[in-house]
């Protein structure tokens, strides 16, 4: 279906924020790009944006190769089957971001599931809508594929080659492994910056004043769009649920624990077991956290850092940087940490190991304070 | 105490980051510092350092002022009372991280409450012992003093001169909210991330690479060094349980509502109590996120951003913040996401939105590709 001598034909349903976005991309690069929306106001601005022509093509037009769906998770089952049975030829992917529930409903609906592909494009945004979309929302982000059995491979390349054509990464999974694994690095994560930020409500002022930067990185997603969570969560209710429950076992055997030292007295000899248990969860947690991919999924790459002070003063910051700059060396990660109740940051500056020794020297002779 | 002519005289009790880290501040601000540790090579060291005279005073010496107890936690009650047995009108600090069960053991073992002031320096380093000691590692940091009741006036206003002496700013709470506030603010945040990066290591290679920057915040602290982490959950055991049992509460109020949508179907009408429950949750974090403060401890400044896309190669990210620089734009803040799969990564800086509106101009004017 990519062989004719003509662009590749691709329909959108839904110009929100993923939808327009893609029409953009697409169109970027040579796809014929036609749109459709519940919302003609929101059809037309994003024809007016450059996402893709209107008005969308008739009823069997067989000349459509793709339909991409990019409607509300709730509707994208019915709105696929809908459109399998307009475009009789045309292939049809989704985007919505939990996958099994969404196969499992095209196939009761008597969808063809040899010309559906899922898909889950893992970018966004803090704003939703046309008005937010972009051309290069996917650039090197990764955009999960979900074939089944059944999927025809011819279906599943043509997926690909737009997907890609968007600037995306393509990663091909089955549907309960990419639901598992979104419950596992995104969902949970999620619902932990939650309940661990619930807490500060209960806090003085001069407790919630004792926050470093360790509870600031993990309570960082906490301020997430709560309406948004809850479609999510809800959407991949059994995965989240499967991995909630073996995160509760986990801390109802570190509170076991806990109280057993309570009761026993930390300082004594006594509850070694206990000990092993809260020991045994940190060592879990260091592996665990061991196979987070580094930069390009490579493993992670050790580097040398170094604590700078800077002055909060306007361009201070600035100043530090073109100092890094200057010295030759290339920044690889950066930690800001604010100082409580002093006029000025630490910044951890984190180079090659193998250029760590010169930048000390270069940043210490333009005059930083440095812990090395 | 202070009113002698003659310089404060303060004795440290265990050489190791802490007690030789102070003994370098204090003596670079004028104080009399000795010092002892059970190892004679560690205190030999710590001296050769410029952390303190040896040997200490000896027992009875009324000249002695302050004495500060850096031990291992589960000596430290023991020591404070030896030490104010031996010196009869110093007034005792300590610098472990839990406050409540060392002052019950000071009051138990027959210690002096009145000389006796308990002490937290939020300040560590990833490296132990006087070897990796430093003047300056309390600059900018929180030390919280934890007086009782029967605590002298003046034995307070002792020990908050010499913390701040060490250049950093003093917070004072009771011991029991002390313990609660760090339960909250720093080893519930610790247990989240290890139990969240747990899960990781069930994952397969493909599903790992979906980690995205979401749960690298949430378990960057899941790194943290085990066996130091098990002492300091063991110490602190009542207040962590008593903060984990309200979470693990949340969690299952959480996993019951998941369940009933897995049973009655996410996308049906049924379930509204279920939505009801996940939303609350995620609404209480919204709240709970918002208290912690920003920088210097005030209300979050809404920052500007934009996301700039920087090429993996050397000197592109520092050449991004010398035109950062050249700008005349102040930083307040970075985040960096290294894009999966793709030879760049993702740049998010933060100004103030005064600035932003040039900040693109300037960047986009250098060649920069920016999101806005």
């Amino acid at each position: 279906m990519t062989t004719h001598d003509r662009p590749t034909r691709v329909h959108i349903i839904g110009s929100g924020l993923i939808g327009a976005s893609a029409g953009m991309a697409l169109r970027a690069k040579g796809f014929a790009v036609s749109l459709e929306d519940m919302s003609p106001t929101s059809a037309a601005l994003a024809r007016d944006l450059g996402a893709g022509d209107l008005p969308g093509p008739p009823d069997a037009d067989a000349s459509i190769d793709l339909v991409v769906v990019a409607t509300p998770p709730d509707v994208t089952a019915d709105v696929v089957v809908a459109a399998q049975r307009r475009f009789p030829v045309a292939v049809v992917t989704d985007v919505a971001s939990v996958k099994r529930i969404i196969v499992d409903e095209v196939a009761e609906r008597g969808g063809d599931l040899a010309r559906f592909v899922g898909g889950h494009p893992m970018a966004g945004r803090e704003r939703s809508g046309a008005i937010s979309a972009r051309a290069d929302l996917f650039t090197g982000r990764t955009w999960v594929l979900t074939p089944t059995d059944e999927t025809a491979p011819e279906a599943l390349t043509l997926v690909r080659s737009a997907a890609e054509a968007t600037g995306a990464a393509v990663v091909v999974l089955g549907a309960g492994e990419h639901d598992e694994a979104v419950a596992a690095v995104s969902h949970l994560p999620q619902i932990a910056a939650t309940v661990v930020a619930s807490r500060l409500e209960e806090l003085s002022d001069t407790a919630v004043e004792l926050a470093g930067q360790g509870v600031r990185d993990v309570t960082r997603i906490a301020a997430s769009d709560a309406g948004l969570w809850t479609q999510i969560l809800v959407g991949n209710a059994p995965a989240v649920r499967a991995v909630l429950d073996d995160v509760i076992a986990d801390l109802q055997d570190l509170s076991g624990a806990l109280a057993a030292i309570a009761r026993d007295g930390s300082h004594d000899l006594g509850a070694p077991g206990a000990r092993a248990v809260i020991a045994a969860q940190l060592v879990a947690g260091n592996a665990g956290h061991a196979r987070i991919p580094g930069k390009h999924g490579q493993a992670p790459t050790a580097y040398g850092s170094v604590i700078v002070l800077v002055p909060d003063e306007p361009g201070q910051l600035g100043r530090l940087f073109n100092d890094v700059g200057d010295a030759g060396v290339n920044l690889e990660d950066l930690r800001l940490d604010h100082a409580h109740g002093r006029p000025f940051g630490l910044a951890e500056v984190f180079v090659l190991p193998s250029v760590l020794g010169h930048l000390v020297e270069s940043l210490t002779e333009r005059g930083w304070r440095l812990h090395v």
